[in-house]
């Protein structure tokens, strides 16, 4: 059986040409680049050549705006950290979206409890665009970081960043953004948007896990959370993950250059996939801003089904798919995105998360529309069937 | 010309058996270890074999107790803030060696000025072993932690654990060991040793870089140092970096099974290389315990010649080495190990560490053994040159 991988949001395969990339610092370039031989300074090289790959996808101006690190988890918490460290005395409020990933929600909820900081959870509306007059007002001169993320991981609905961003810094704050569901989807353009951190993870886009990325613009104060070694400018200690970083560099190189035309080829699968799921499934819905989506998701509640059973029952056709996002996987109860859309409750238990790639082929979101239906359609006959 | 490579203590070649095992990673076995499906499933288990052959290198007791992370520096911080976090209150007292990494020593010494706790850094003796009347002096009903390294990476100098351990735990100390140097080199055995939290990192194995791992023994409280998603049983929060993991679990699996040939191996060629050196060159002396050192370094300390200008002038000749360790290169200083061992002066410059590996040849050192005293010869007849 040919598997179709649809949870792209949860992570992406390695793109071949990637893996290439990467090859040669596992066993030739696997110099220390701290070390001042020659297997040292080819790896040095390279870094510096991912790194200004990185730069260039998201429209950086200096590469050494570029902090690598080992994922979006730990990118969120230098930012989120690295800012409250240096914020000046009377800036003790954070103002997220209620509907961050929880690398950047629990942090913020934790550092309320431990540290008596004030957070602003700004809502959504049902369609899960931010409650753009609750942002204004939670501004103020006491606001030292606003965290809200480029696009939903679980419906992808897309945030104004550029906009958001501008308002925060009116107010004088900080303005991070967890991108890591945008970079290498959309252009992200941080220096012509006023963008103070970003986030970015490789594996989301067809580069390994282990290794990410954390913008912080020039000019920015950032106090480091780690001690030892002082790689990456005294920001990030510990030996540089060169085959990540390589790779993370590779995979930005080829995101730069397939975008454009990867881009309108993927939001025209979605949309067969989305609107044919609609006229094949009846108490079907989608979830998010149509408005305003990347182009490779779309979340869709099913009326009278559990997600994780459509899951699993796709999962025995070959298909994959996502209940919510992969972090919550094995909770049985809608996610919090959901939850803070305020999705009717019969739809909001049976939230399937589709997420494309530019590997997605028209023949295979063909399968999924024939099969989908089906055990939908098998799932609802099962719950009504009188227990044996 | 031919690279000879004894530079292993900064990093290692990635064993070409491990990066053979690491590509499936990439691009088959590629999910997300969370998801519900296939995918995520076989990832899962990917990652559970990987963490059974880690297990199974150190002598841990059960799988469990190993927590992946993204390498030494990581580990050590979270071993030591984890446990600081979970210390019970009165105990605030930290106990170090002087000789410890940057990673765990620059992070205590934060810690002394930022939460007042207070930090023992132990003397070493000219030899780099640890004065035990001052272990023993510091530890108290106040001591929250030990963390001695297992192997020096300056000298290669072994300490005592298992005896640091016993004394930290009549104390009622947790004892926390950066084995980094250890692991894969001797037999460390944590279940017997009573060792509470110990640090390894892949690419001092021949696993790649950007990996590592915690071991914590069962029944040691630690606070988590991530926010957001429960992987590694709520203790590290991010995506799994199966690549590395599963790469780390090959390196590990193949450093069990050769360690007890590859070590005496390794300990002749040193030996050769070491006793070869002091035949031919004047002033110059071994640093560091030659009754308990790891079989693959030797560091010694060349008079009237500044260490490094050995390095690159070695380099020249295709031989990798370092001065001292990889973290503090770039500095003309004499690292702190050097300047704690009490290293007269003119032999504290000129510090040069070879660190073999199981690749390294005799042939090999038979190179270096033509080369090095050429090099010493000409960087002190340049300098006793007078100036044109």
């Amino acid at each position: 059986m040919t598997s179709v991988y649809l949870d792209n949001n949860a992570t992406t395969r390695v793109d071949i040409r990637v893996a290439e990339a990467m090859l040669p610092t596992l066993t030739e370039v696997f110099g220390n680049p701290s070390s001042l031989h020659a297997f040292g300074a080819v790896a040095k090289a390279a870094v510096a050549a991912a790194r200004e790959d990185v730069r260039a996808l998201i429209g950086a101006a200096h590469a050494d705006e570029i902090v690598f690190t080992s994922g979006g988890t730990e990118s969120d918490a230098l930012a989120i950290l690295g800012a409250l460290g240096s914020a000046t005395s009377g800036r003790t409020e954070i103002v997220i979206s209620v509907v961050e990933h929880p690398a950047v929600r629990r942090l913020c909820q934790s550092l309320q409890k431990t540290r008596g900081l004030v957070l602003h959870e700004i809502p959504v509306d049902g369609h899960g665009r931010l409650d753009r007059a609750a942002y204004a007002a939670a501004l103020s001169a006491r606001t030292a970081l606003v965290s809200i993320m480029w696009a939903n991981n679980e419906t992808g609905t897309v945030f104004p960043v550029a906009d958001l961003a501008a308002a925060a810094k009116t107010a004088g704050a900080l303005f991070h953004t967890d991108a890591v569901q945008a970079v290498g989807r959309l252009p992200v353009g941080v220096a012509e948007r006023m963008i103070d951190l970003l986030s970015l993870s490789g594996h989301k886009l067809h580069a390994p896990k282990g290794v990410g990325a954390l913008y912080v613009r020039r000019g920015v104060r950032l106090a480091a959370q780690t001690s030892g070694g002082s790689q990456e400018r005294g920001r990030r200690a510990g030996t540089e993950n060169v085959p990540g970083i390589v790779a993370l560099g590779a995979a930005c190189a080829l995101a730069a250059e397939r975008i454009a035309s990867d881009t309108p080829r993927i939001a025209a699968l979605r949309d067969t996939l989305e609107t044919g799921l609609l006229a094949r499934v009846a108490g079907a819905r989608v979830l998010g801003d149509s408005e305003s989506r990347v182009a490779n998701t779309t979340s869709i509640a099913f009326a009278a089904v559990e997600s994780e059973a459509v899951v699993r029952l796709l999962d025995r056709h070959g298909i994959a798919v996502s209940s919510g996002s992969a972090c919550a996987a094995g909770s049985v109860e809608p996610s919090h995105v959901v939850r803070a859309m305020g999705v009717p409750e019969d739809f909001a238990r049976g939230v399937v998360r589709f997420s494309l790639s530019r590997e997605t082929t028209a023949a295979e979101i063909d399968r999924v529309l024939a099969v989908v239906p089906a055990v939908i359609g098998e799932l609802r006959a099962d719950r009504f069937e009188p227990a044996a």
